[in-house]
């Protein structure tokens, strides 16, 4: 995997990169900034160790850093899932984020389309992500992009000591 | 990957094991019933060698099959997601699927039951699926387990076409 993926000269040099295991800490800080966001803060308890054993020991997902006059302002995280009807992989984008001071010059569309160029490259049949109803500027911005809502679907999830419970009567 | 995984001696020896390379026409005549369940017939483009390809070769999921009457009765398709809320990755299981013959008789809860299992032992924060809207019968089942609707989340996809069209724009 080469360092770095992609540079825009038409913007101010905006870099793509993978991000490498020592950028754990920023990855942290991008990852409670949108949960702020997302009025989600609360939900947030990944911490750097935990964040280093998933990303980096187990690789259970990869990281994008887009940098602007050299400093990150955004990141992506996503993982391969998988789609019985089309019998491929596809890309689920479980994050995306700019920084506000960052937006509007057009780099949630260069990350997303640079993702949908890896979902090609790598033979995949989707390109998915969840975004909360509220949230409207995104809405029509990833409607703006093609993307369709799955308005007819809903994820249900356990989670923590649920999981366990149901796990116990086994 | 031991090939058998569970054995239910109160219910007819039924099994639960991994499908093998070999199971892939029984993994697709699966699909295909689900997806008319699902009344989505016409969503169903994978063929066995796609299917080979993915979760044999590329690994991108993995396959529980459940025997009863040693017959292959239903599947259950699963693979990593990952939250960054919580800093780990969870299960996500695209599909679960009992014969209607062989319904009511708890084979359904034996298979989430062991997949709420398996996420405890891998040290998974979330175990996650989505259900059409339309579908109570298996709504009302999914919430007497503990699960809890993401109601304020829609999924966005971009799929085929729409994935090159943006794709191009890179």
């Amino acid at each position: 995997m080469k360092e770095i993926e992609y540079i825009d000269t038409k913007l101010n040099n905006f870099k793509i990169r993978y991000a490498q295991e020592n950028d754990v800490s920023i990855i942290l800080e991008f990852i409670k900034e949108l949960a702020s966001y997302e009025k989600l803060n609360d939900q947030v308890v990944a911490t750097e160790d935990i964040l280093k054993r998933s990303l980096f020991d187990r690789k259970v997902a990869e990281v994008l850093i887009g940098e602007y006059d050299c400093k990150p302002v955004c990141y992506a995280i996503f993982f391969y899932n998988f789609s019985t009807f089309t019998g491929k992989p596809g890309i689920y984008l479980e994050d995306i984020y700019v920084k506000p001071e960052y937006r509007n010059k057009g780099i949630g569309k260069i990350i997303l389309t640079y993702i949908a160029k890896l979902a090609t490259d790598r033979d995949c049949s989707r390109f998915e992500w969840a975004c909360l109803d509220w949230n409207e500027p995104s809405i029509n911005f990833y409607k703006s992009l093609g993307a369709v809502p799955m308005d007819e679907w809903t994820v249900y999830r356990l989670e923590g000591d649920s999981i366990k419970k149901l796990a116990e009567k086994f």
